[in-house]
């Protein structure tokens, strides 16, 4: 059976490189996007589509005749959410939750959503974070998260659906969006290469866990074609510190930073690094760009 | 100080018997009700405001000069939630989330909420539950609760909202409304007494954690006079099955009951016991109501 993918978000940082993959691999993709193709040339064979996804007519067109829905859709990033939580929950929830309910009625069978290991924890108890951790977000970000997650179980206990949620870590890499707000790793680099100040709120020794799209993407296409099912980290299992990160750039770019410490903030965790050992084992997954490499290929990407 | 107190749904079930407790203790109340005043008259000295939660104008107004607000709204139960989550997401968490953000720009300082022992846990690993207990929710009734929690703490971390979450078990008693959605016990009395058919989802074996409203009143005000804050349980500590239920109301109507056993439903959670040791000890209250003594008084309310 050929396997018919919808991907949510095709044509934003993850998705497309996910659509790419998928491509290379002979899956058909449709691509449900806000905007056009921002970073790569459309695809011979994909179908691209645009609406919005607070569009519900579009959203069930798109989904006629799909086996899969990857959903990698947020109209939100952990620094705006809580800015304006009632936007965060009427752009991110309420959608998703009439998305489930037309899978459930057009029978679409498989979902995959991309939630957020840096967030739905909180301040975890001890790291690495594994699944079963309780979920105390501190962020509008991360309980529209955990929301999102509950109503998935609860689609997939009383309606079957078969679903899949990836608690992602910190991805970064080539065609990373929302410069400045989210996205540590091309930030810095940015604010760097401009000779601007580099910002970090708190003392820096925040530690996150840093993940290669390229390992984001093998862990996602392996998933899909596994017909994965449950509640999985991925990430790459290590933590490093912000000041950590100001230092490999330093290092790999050969410029000086000019870091600028601002008070922490009150929706910022103090120290991620996710668990991984549940995803390495369900797909003989494992993350094989180190932070280094990853930060030496974005850095190549950058420079053209 | 005289403490201003508004209490949002004060004309329901629990809102009732809350505000004569409140206006008998010589505090100032204020009532915002989507409907008049059902059960008892108007209280005198009470500010009664008639409007639905989602007017958000009139939910400002009703803020001017409080202290302190007390949140017992649910347009849904958990039985009519899940029919249409979409509903409860815009008929509760949204607005709640709006209260917050007026509260935080009116300077009001204190929030108490009433949430749901019986749905946010989930199945529980064992019992009675802790609050530390994960929230897994089953229903959206649930799922909203856990969202508002979580709002309401990132309010009170980021804003310095004074917040008191009551996870409430199974309460029961006089006024009880939504008859054979809500509230088995009402419910039970009442089908018995018209000799209709007892209907129980699944076996009877389900156990939940009944506590008379006089109880639970008894633990609002203690609550609100000494300035608790935090998140607590509030239950009886104690676990009844459904078949118990039923046979203890036959002992004291001397009624038989035909009871009808329907395939148990998804979003029922098996076992609600909650661990209530950390509220007795925080306001030294105790549930003092049997089930036996409730389901009497109730008894002789119903016979007029």
């Amino acid at each position: 059976m050929n396997m018919r993918v919808l991907v949510l978000g095709g044509n934003g940082f993850i998705g497309t490189h996910l659509v790419e993959a998928l491509v290379a691999g002979g899956t058909y993709v449709r691509v449900l996007s806000r905007s056009g193709y921002r970073h790569v040339q459309p695809l011979h064979g994909v179908d691209y589509r645009y609406a919005d996804f607070a569009d519900s007519v579009s959203v069930a067109e798109s989904l006629v005749d799909m086996d899969i829905v990857v959903h990698l859709i947020s109209t939100t990033v952990p620094a705006t959410a809580n800015l304006d939580p009632l936007a965060d929950i009427a752009g991110n929830l309420l959608p998703t939750v009439r998305l489930l309910q037309q899978m459930r009625d057009m029978g679409v069978p498989r979902l995959v959503f991309l939630s957020s290991g840096g967030t739905v924890y909180g301040n975890a108890k001890s790291v690495p974070i594994p699944e079963e951790h309780e979920r105390n977000p501190l962020s509008s970000y991360g309980i529209v998260k955990v929301a999102i997650e509950n109503y998935i179980a609860m689609f997939s206990s009383q309606y079957g659906l078969r679903s899949l949620v990836l608690r992602v870590s910190n991805p970064y890499g080539p065609f990373q969006g929302h410069l400045g707000i989210q996205g540590v790793i091309p930030t810095f680099f940015q604010r760097i290469l401009a000779d601007d100040e580099v910002r970090i709120w708190g003392d820096g020794s925040n530690v996150r866990d840093y993940l290669y799209i390229s390992d984001l993407v093998s862990s996602l296409v392996l998933s899909i074609n596994q017909d994965l099912a449950g509640v999985y980290n991925v990430g790459s299992g290590q933590g490093v510190s912000l000041r950590d990160v100001v230092s490999l750039i330093e290092a790999i770019t050969g410029i000086s930073a000019h870091v600028e410490y601002l008070p922490p903030r009150g929706f910022d965790v103090r120290k991620v690094v996710l668990d991984i050992s549940k995803v390495r084992q369900a797909i003989d997954w494992a993350p094989v760009v180190s932070l280094r490499e990853g930060c030496e290929r974005y850095w190549k990407w950058v420079k053209g």
